[in-house]
């Protein structure tokens, strides 16, 4: 089985070597985005894509590549619902500490919900003399890079073939903090810079790893909010 | 007591109004940046600054400022110490479900820890065909987005003698998910934009509030990070 890099147009048709099995699992015949955008799985085909083979068993990630595709699909049609809007609520607790509850998003034109509300603690560490009862919101931004990238990668490696073993990333932000202390007017904020680190057991060459990782990094959301300028607006009400 | 609009330089003077039994709390006094720096709190001074009056009880929000002015005091003439690494280590889980965890991270010239570790999870939701194990990623930058902002504002309320009462806000960002998907070329990964609401119930009027918010943008890490751009680089070992 060759996992060579493939242009990104091609790479993004739809795997069609799954089982049948794999196929028939319900969460792919009626993974909800199938449903709503009335899309419905490839995934009981068994034609080869010209890049593929069946020599081994195909790759199974846990990532259901027909449902994006074929979302991808109906969505440039209906480009309306493709519009989101994410949300976080927060509430300060006492001192540096605050919740943050994750609940329901728009999408698909209509209100979504997760399947439960997911809270995250933010504090800052005692060594700036707070209480540490949770992690520093930067931490929090860095989690969020990992998380994304890592989901890309389990994507691309499936819509590949590639079968993952492992992905572990080390995050690393440094920072001058006399920008946020208000110690040097020519320091900024945010991060100098980050450094993210893979390791990856996987059923590729290192070279088709490494462009696995690339590709996720192109497509990935939260790579573009960091390394691009984004508009944030402040009110209060 | 006036909350008026002060001069950035001046708002970061030491806060002189504490009550006594306030400033000799055991984390105020030896609080651990103190401690590292050698800096001690003025916390048991009982002068008043200029724009500061004592006609009410001392604003109290739970943030060690002598602390932090202490540290910025320090830090400035120890430059090197306040290179900062922040860290988050990411794990693989399946699908696009993955769990990052936030242990240690460098700083004041040596490796740190948090009390204890925080983790995060993160996936895709059920209408992308994922299995909604945690929140988005994009979720969680606006997470810590929201509680850097929120941390800001606790601690430039304390520093300008306002009392919170309670601090709520909503977060916002918008997407077209053809980014993502690759369905449009022209359509950016990330959050056309973000939208911050807050809802503050203090003891201030409400311009004083706005003032608050706003300085808290101005110092923000997460709020830099995402409106300028971060060069982040992503490496396979």
């Amino acid at each position: 089985m060759t996992h060579g890099r493939r242009p990104d147009l091609e790479e993004l048709e739809a795997e069609r070597d799954r089982t049948e099995e794999e196929a028939l699992r319900p969460d792919v015949v009626d993974s909800p985005v199938s449903t709503l955008l009335g899309v419905r799985s490839q995934g009981t085909s068994t034609n080869e894509g010209e890049h593929m083979s069946t020599t081994k068993e195909a790759a199974n990630n846990g990532v259901n590549v027909e449902a994006l595709l074929g979302a991808r699909e109906a969505l440039s049609k209906a480009p309306e619902a493709a519009q989101f809007t994410w949300r976080a609520q927060n509430e300060w607790v006492r001192g540096t500490h605050s919740r943050s509850t994750i609940d329901g998003f728009f999408g698909l034109g209509q209100e979504q919900k997760h399947r439960k509300s997911f809270t995250f603690e933010a504090d800052h560490p005692e060594i700036f003399a707070s209480e540490d009862h949770g992690a520093t919101p930067v931490e929090i931004v860095l989690s969020g890079l990992a998380s994304c990238l890592t989901a890309g990668i389990a994507a691309v490696a499936q819509n590949r073939g590639i079968q993952l073993r492992s992905v572990k990333a080390t995050l690393e932000g440094t920072m001058d903090i006399l920008g946020i202390l208000g110690g040097d007017p020519d320091v900024r904020n945010g991060f100098n810079g980050i450094k993210v680190s893979y390791t990856i057991d996987a059923d590729a060459t290192p070279d088709e790893i490494k462009a696995v990782v690339a590709q996720s990094q192109k497509r990935s959301a939260v790579f573009d909010i960091i390394t691009n300028p984004t508009n944030v607006s402040v009110e209060v009400n």
